[in-house]
């Protein structure tokens, strides 16, 4: 093994990183997305201002990257498992992020710069929806493979139709009415009609 | 009959807030949703500040009920038909919406409202979603008590799911390269799971 002490600025890094993105978290619990400021974060993760400045540009990139980052561990996507419990795990992956207080805040922000085309929406598309999207389409079209799912199953549209009713339920704020089972019901539901 | 001269006020309001309206679409469409001020609406319709005033408290709440008007027109709920022409129908009315060039600025900002539960969102929510959702659910209802779809379906899912789509393309942008007759393979999908 290298010496730990040849890169020792690389484990310092990770720290800071850690911190800074923990603070952008708990700022956004505290007060929501939009009072919150470079200033703010600084103090809370005990680091300068300059020090945030060198790794992210403006406040907005940074929370993408923390976005991406809490989404990119949060949500797993199974490396095996029939369809079903593939679509299982990733819908209560879903709800599981969407549930969490701080989404609250940060996803009106982000469904809103993602439909406008924004820069910050393309970078979170580049960096989560669309590797999410391809990552959730390749499982599909293997299960196709394996004759679980109907050959001419269209994958585009049933990338829809698995994302969709998360999103609306977002959109409608009913994920404050929690409904038991809803995920195996839906993942049912389009199973029924996606047999061979 | 009664008299024309009646109530000689009504016709010509209707008239004011039609070309109000109209104003709205025309200048969202020429410049976007934000740079919109109630001055050059007033100017372009050729009414004063103070006519739009009294119709309307802001401009949010005037982009709002002239997004309601266009939709409670353009998106009308087939009166009858079995569930394939009445969801092909909905769906191809949701997707003409979609496509016209003032939902390119308007939808972005209705979204994130919605998301947001912001007043404005929520009047959007009251006026337009819940009761378009409420019709559509009443229609599915009809279609299980005549035995089209499965009786065990269950309707908010159902909801989610047809409405889903739609908003996932709208949100990633895919509307701009349209595809031939995606909706009613999505429709055929979905009865493909919802058959009795």
């Amino acid at each position: 093994m290298s010496s730990p002490t040849r890169r020792p600025g690389r484990p310092r890094d990770a720290t800071i990183d850690e911190a800074i993105v923990a603070a952008v978290f708990d700022l956004i619990e505290e007060v929501g997305l939009a009072p919150v400021t470079i200033d703010a974060i600084a103090e809370r993760a005990g680091v300068s201002k300059a020090t945030i400045y060198r790794r992210w540009a403006t406040k907005d990139d940074l929370v993408v990257d923390a976005v991406a980052g809490l989404i990119g561990r949060s949500l797993e996507l199974p490396a095996s498992g029939d369809i079903r419990a593939v679509l299982v795990a990733v819908l209560r992956q879903m709800e599981s992020f969407m549930s969490m207080s701080v989404a609250g805040s940060i996803f009106p922000w982000l469904v809103g710069e993602v439909a406008a085309g924004t820069e910050i929406g393309r970078h979170y598309a580049a960096a989560v929806i669309i590797p999410r999207r391809a990552d959730l389409g390749t499982l599909i079209r293997q299960a196709i493979e394996r004759g679980e799912l109907r050959a001419d199953l269209d994958v585009e549209t049933a990338l829809d139709l698995i994302i969709g009713p998360v999103i609306v339920r977002k959109l409608m704020g009913r994920w404050r009415q929690p409904e038991e089972d809803w995920v195996p019901k839906l993942v049912d539901g389009l199973l029924a009609g996606w047999a061979p």
